[in-house]
């Protein structure tokens, strides 16, 4: 029963990740790198707050936490459609290319630390 | 009523994406962090593969191919955990986080690049 719960907690949180972030990228028309790239931040910005505020809660239950952290943050954020951009950018400007990858993943870290910093004084319960 | 159908593929993808990662980090015991690492290239491959195969293809419905591309795929591979796990690293040895950054970047591009020539040879349709 409590793999189970997981189980749909994950399905569940995976469905409303992907849908939001496909949901942000038509909220930014004609520019899909960059929906994908604040999906990616905001999402690790998220995940740094939910392994400090949520991770370490012992009250909240553990399918709670895989249903946010491996199921909604981690279908909201992509590593394969960013890969995906890069190589779009790539036909046309590789330095660009190398800017986008190195802001997307230095962005999403910094993003990270501050959700962790968030996270140890912004608790669930 | 296409507009739904978009919805409800992407919705179905990011469950299935979800849940697929959540298995593989599962097979995968005592060492999350290759799961995730093994899920975000093997994605890589298989956006690689759809954009070439699949998002050039006429005849696939529109909803097919974002319920496969931002759904499944996207949901399937993840940014967020992945830098959740370079923090992990990084309390314990720097230069192994920065291999593990650097492995899942560039591994992502080579697998998505290879994706993209067996894409070109192996069509849906």
């Amino acid at each position: 029963m409590h793999g189970f719960l997981t189980y749909m907690a994950v399905i569940i949180g995976g469905a409303l990740g992907g849908i939001s972030r496909y949901m942000l990228i038509l909220f930014v028309p004609h520019h899909e790198w960059l929906g994908v790239l604040l999906a990616n931040v905001s999402g690790c910005f998220l995940m740094g707050w939910a392994v400090q505020a949520l991770n370490t809660r012992k009250r909240v239950p553990s399918f709670v936490k895989k249903g946010t952290t491996v199921g909604f943050i981690g279908g909201y954020t992509t590593m394969s459609t960013f890969i995906a951009d890069f190589f779009s950018f790539m036909t046309e400007n590789w330095l660009l290319a190398l800017v986008y990858v190195f802001s997307s993943v230095c962005g999403g870290i910094l993003l990270a630390w501050l959700g962790m910093v968030v996270g140890k004084k912004v608790a669930v319960c």
